[in-house]
């Protein structure tokens, strides 16, 4: 029970010929889909893959890698997915310390095949996931699949680990997250009540799938046996083809990428009639975004979907209904939402005590999503689990509705004549600003101040606006001690994460020597 | 985690001032509601009660026997709730089998105490639930509140026990299903989803609070915080005028009750015009009342909840938008719909496989909200359960998009010349005769076919309808020997479990000699 098998049984035994991947031209049925994930996974093990082993994934997104998720389940072995923006010295620190010995890789990445095993000793066998040839020395991912009898499902599930995670490359070594089958089935349940899926459902897949973001909206999609439609990355236009061309009813979209569809030469509402549920989530979204969504998208329910890795990952959701900018609740569409159902969370202070309502303290949660640990990392996991509570570092107000204001990343703030000034708060004012498409706000050294605030804007071609009308327009939403002091713009896309997060590190790096300072 | 308590301290943490509970006069906020929960806990605790001992209850509906529930879980002891149409002697049995010492009883029940005791030796501890003087002997419901602080909540969960559910007292020994706490939680998660609580739900108790069909739209109802409206028993006016008052929006009705409330002098369908959802389920629904819901309440969504003790209890549910009448899909609103998401089932046959599609068998299922056995009943336990599949004894059948159709309790069928015959296929093809209010078939003795089906049919005043007409009506949906061969007009109501089914066990007594034939 609470396997994450068993949505798979259910959708091939009720709707055995609905489809269950869509790629490209590939089609395949929930009947055809569980068969081959049996004999994946017999596959593997005639490979010396055993239960409980680690299993790794570099790869763009394809109907192939949701095989693979659900082949390692019906194995009874382990995912490691792959950052697919990290260095191969971040994922080769992934590989040996998660221990995998198999990695499936595409063509994309083959390339990086001999530097990788150069760094990842323990290696022993690759798969590769693409159509054309199969390189030497790799075994071919269809033919483990023709070659293989179905074997039985391995049915494990409750405690019995499902995945490592790796999160937090950004921010130094990345950290294994160890999650469990209850902690991936309790949110693919909980999702597909907060999006609202159904046997109708089709998700498009077009943030990465090594991440939870994605990973949870398709758990919750699998749940009911929906349909999932996969590109292999994010662009604007693909995203806008495979929308149109499937009737997509779902997608979740981190808010750089939502940022960058609305923003393209493609785009018109229009484009996207078809669909019901727009999720959104991974880091804040910039205001002026959201309020040109709710205006021009009246049909779509728009969810923002709050967590983290260590949550797999839901803490928190924004309802379609609460996504107003009229009337008296007009200020709960800039909140992370309601706690969902099934977490618990808190807000305390640096003691660990409750903060009085309204105030800003640091969110604490836990709920079957819990992870169960850090991986080798026994000392930040005792600073980041207590019996099942995860502290998140992410600090947050709650309404008195019990409605969710993210604060910010606890660290991720300003300290300016000692002041603290969280960035997303400065982040949130400049957005509206006509003109800007991006911005970030770090601190930058300051002689007087220790730090002083600065803006990294992103316009159209990089034209120069007006800064003191930003600061004029500012002014009527932050305290003096919050606006920018200094504004740079820029042409180019901010640097980002995997996940689809700033990454305020490489920003900060030219102002600190080159030297880190804070976290992002 | 998975514990019951967790959604108890999720609403008192986001909306402590919301109100949890309204009975007739009296409303509670989530915040007294949790501090009135962890001060009972602590009164049974001062009392000799430990965690882990089974605490029983037997009593109408009302907001404090929501407050057992929440503060036996605190305690992290284990709920028992009585049936309140059964006999002294099957309750009695409950108690004995269960080893209850403790018991919570209202006005309504308190004249039966000597009785009881004399039945239920090892109750030692009556709790008196009612607001009048409480009577010798027993100890007071608010005096525990009252005089006693709040107990830390011992935060069972996962295997815990959380209750045990007697059942099955209409076919001879009721059984105790020992649920746990994962059972109980998955369902209400699983029913938040299904029936669409959130946090503006007005969830109306009307059918009886002992019984887990309204048990797990109540939980579902706590998980989203949302807030429970509470009458002592169905009546339809009750009904009608809490709906009205308390602007009511979801309520979970057994069919008979549905039977009385649109069949009443008071009913008008703007009675309802609040309501944004109507659960129906516990035994199968006259079509002939689902069609006139369907006409009359375009604005409801009507949801069938198909389950049973044994699955705490969902296995089933058909969703608001598959109840139409018209189109390529209208046969759809004669089903108990989809696999919940999270359930498994298979219908096999009597062998243990799995029949071909579209036939009739016997459905299994598993979740995690499969019991873990019947108490003191290993032998009914291993011919029921085996590794979390529930053998249901319910005959269905799975269209090619996955819709369940029951076709009856296996052994709920007339055998006649050699012929099985569903009764409930008999019965919803009598229940659209006009002037039939409700209906029952059951095989009466017969010297040429050894069954005969007879059809015993409650009619306004009782008047006699026209038998050739109804044979002539049914001819046109039933092969020739499933006919009924003879009528039976009455008036009063047919008898009813406390689960609201047709207790056909009594209604074949006359025909059989007194003795019992079949199940029901």
């Amino acid at each position: 029970m609470m396997g994450l098998t068993e949505p798979l049984h259910r959708a091939a035994y009720s709707t055995p010929h609905k489809p269950a991947t869509i790629f490209g031209e590939r089609t395949r049925s929930w009947a055809e889909f569980k068969d081959r994930a049996a004999r994946l996974a017999a596959g593997l093990k005639s490979n010396g893959v055993n239960a409980g082993d680690p299993i790794a994934i570099l790869g763009l997104n394809s109907d192939r890698y949701l095989e693979y998720y659900y082949a390692v389940w019906w194995l009874g072995a382990v995912v490691v997915p792959m950052n697919i923006r990290w260095s191969v010295a971040e994922n080769a620190y992934s590989l040996n310390d998660s221990g995998a010995k198999v990695m499936f890789i595409d063509a994309q990445f083959s390339p990086l095949i001999p530097q990788i095993k150069a760094e990842a000793k323990g290696l022993t066998t690759l798969i590769y996931l693409d159509d054309e040839k199969c390189p030497e020395g790799l075994l071919d991912f269809e033919a483990l699949i023709a070659n293989n009898a179905p074997m039985e499902d391995a049915r494990k599930s409750g405690e019995d680990l499902a995945g490592i995670f790796y999160t937090g490359g950004t921010t130094g070594f990345p950290k294994g997250v160890l999650i469990p089958h209850r902690a991936l089935w309790f949110n693919g349940l909980s999702l597909a009540k907060l999006i609202e899926t159904s046997e109708e459902t089709k998700y498009l897949h077009a943030a990465p799938m090594f991440h939870l973001a994605d990973g949870a909206a398709s758990l919750a999609t699998t749940a009911v046996g929906g349909t999932h439609v996969i590109i292999p990355m994010f662009t604007p236009d693909g995203v806008l083809t495979a929308i149109g061309a499937n009737k997509i009813t779902h997608s979740l979209l981190v808010p750089t990428m939502i940022g960058m569809l609305v923003q393209s030469q493609s785009y018109t509402p229009d484009h996207l009639s078809s669909l019901t549920h727009l999720i959104y989530g991974g880091s804040p979204i910039p205001e002026g975004i959201l309020r040109q969504l709710i205006r021009e998208l009246p049909w779509v329910g728009l969810i923002n979907a709050y967590g983290q890795t260590e949550m797999a990952p839901v803490i928190s959701a924004l309802a379609p209904k609460h996504h107003v900018l009229d009337g008296p609740h007009a200020d709960r569409f800039k909140s992370v939402g309601q706690v969902a159902p099934g977490v618990e969370i808190r807000i305390v202070d640096e003691n660990g005590k409750d903060v009085p309502r309204g105030e800003v303290g640091e969110i604490v949660a836990r709920s079957p999503g819990s992870m169960q640990g850090y991986h080798n990392k026994p000392e930040q996991t005792k600073k980041t689990l207590d019996n099942g509570w995860i502290k998140t570092g992410d600090g947050a107000r709650m309404d008195e509705d019990g409605f969710l204001f993210i604060v910010d990343r606890v660290k991720d703030m300003v300290i300016t004549g000692g002041e603290n000034v969280f960035s997303a708060e400065v982040e949130n004012a400049v957005s509206t600003f006509p003109g800007v498409m991006q911005v970030a706000v770090i601190g930058i050294p300051d002689e007087q101040w220790g730090e002083a605030v600065h803006a990294i804007i992103v316009t159209q071609g990089g034209v120069t606006l007006d800064s003191e009308a930003i600061t004029a327009h500012c002014r009527n939403q932050l305290a003096n001690y919050k606006l920018p002091r200094s504004f740079e713009f820029k042409a180019e896309p901010l640097p980002l994460s995997g996940a689809g997060k700033v990454l305020k590190r490489e920003l900060r790096k030219p102002h600190w020597g080159g030297h880190e300072k804070g976290v992002s």
